[in-house]
């Protein structure tokens, strides 16, 4: 028999904060934050400083699960090409769930419209990463021009991410042919 | 002299909502937007169902002036390239601009995280004559896979937008490039 441990007030306020904004946006109000986690707002406001902290860091806290889902693992042995594919072959599975709404860290910034915000400054940092991911990878693989490679491959990721997460399309036949025009012109083989 | 007709409410309300939620995102309250149009909440009501009625009739008023700044003159006498490339380099020049947010078709759709709200489905049409547009010169340009390329450029269009609405990116030395691979690799020259 396993101990169940129950989430606690703070881990359900991240958890409630991460999906309800994701799913409805970073307008939700602090009254559906505290009822879906089941605290009481006075309590929520001993553990976070106002809503956008909260929000600022049920971000953070999704962040390692979420790079782990997209990103390889260090030196899994494969080429750089094949590392970068990886990266997008997550994203185009993940847009064929029915409640994929795009990328959770480009959503919050074009919401919030304010880069100042402590959940846009998570959120732009996660996506640097991202950029500094491909341009690691894209030196590794000799693309001519690395540092323009990784800002393609940021602007498809997010392009991909939100036609996907609007429905505008589905990224099948898409999102590879598109990876690899660009890697063979980079000369990434 | 010129005889300046004063807007009507109508239009004052279709300006206030498509600046402000531009500018604030869907969330703005009715109360500021009628604040915002020297006009009562009760003429509102009177003039729109509803605010999000109000939402999809201020894009939709917006789109003629959009689409004459993005796209081209009909038989221009450019080249198909030439003229999808158009199209990149008013996006590359209006994402220099301080107040750009990106795409207001796209940030719509993405903050309303609900295809069947009546702003959602204006804002849906918009970006799909876009592709419509991108597929008939893509044709005319002789690409292999016009369907391809075109759901490629909207892919660039909307990751490009994205990224300088949200200052991840300049889009300097970034977009036209990208276009050229594409372009290049369906044939079109």
């Amino acid at each position: 028999m396993t101990t169940e441990v129950k989430p606690s007030s703070r881990e359900r306020l991240l958890e409630a904060a991460a999906t309800l904004t994701y799913r409805d946006g970073v307008g939700i109000g602090v009254e559906a934050l505290c009822k879906a986690a089941g605290v009481s707002k006075r309590s929520m406001y001993q553990l976070f400083e106002s809503k956008d902290e909260l929000l600022a860091a049920s971000l953070e806290q999704r962040t390692s699960a979420y790079v782990a889902m997209l990103l390889p693992a260090t030196d899994d042995g494969r080429s750089p090409r094949e590392r970068i594919l990886h990266v997008f072959e997550q994203v185009e599975s993940q847009a064929s769930a029915p409640e994929f709404h795009g990328c959770p860290y480009l959503a919050v910034q074009i919401e919030l419209k304010d880069q100042s915000h402590p959940a846009s400054r998570v959120a732009h940092q996660v996506k640097a990463n991202l950029t500094t991911f491909f341009r690691a990878e894209a030196e590794q693989g000799g693309a001519s021009d690395p540092g323009l490679l990784a800002r393609q491959l940021s602007l498809v990721f997010d392009g991909a991410s939100a036609r996907a997460g609007i429905q505008a399309d589905s990224l099948t036949g898409l999102i590879a042919p598109t990876v690899t025009t660009l890697l063979d012109a980079a000369g990434v083989r």
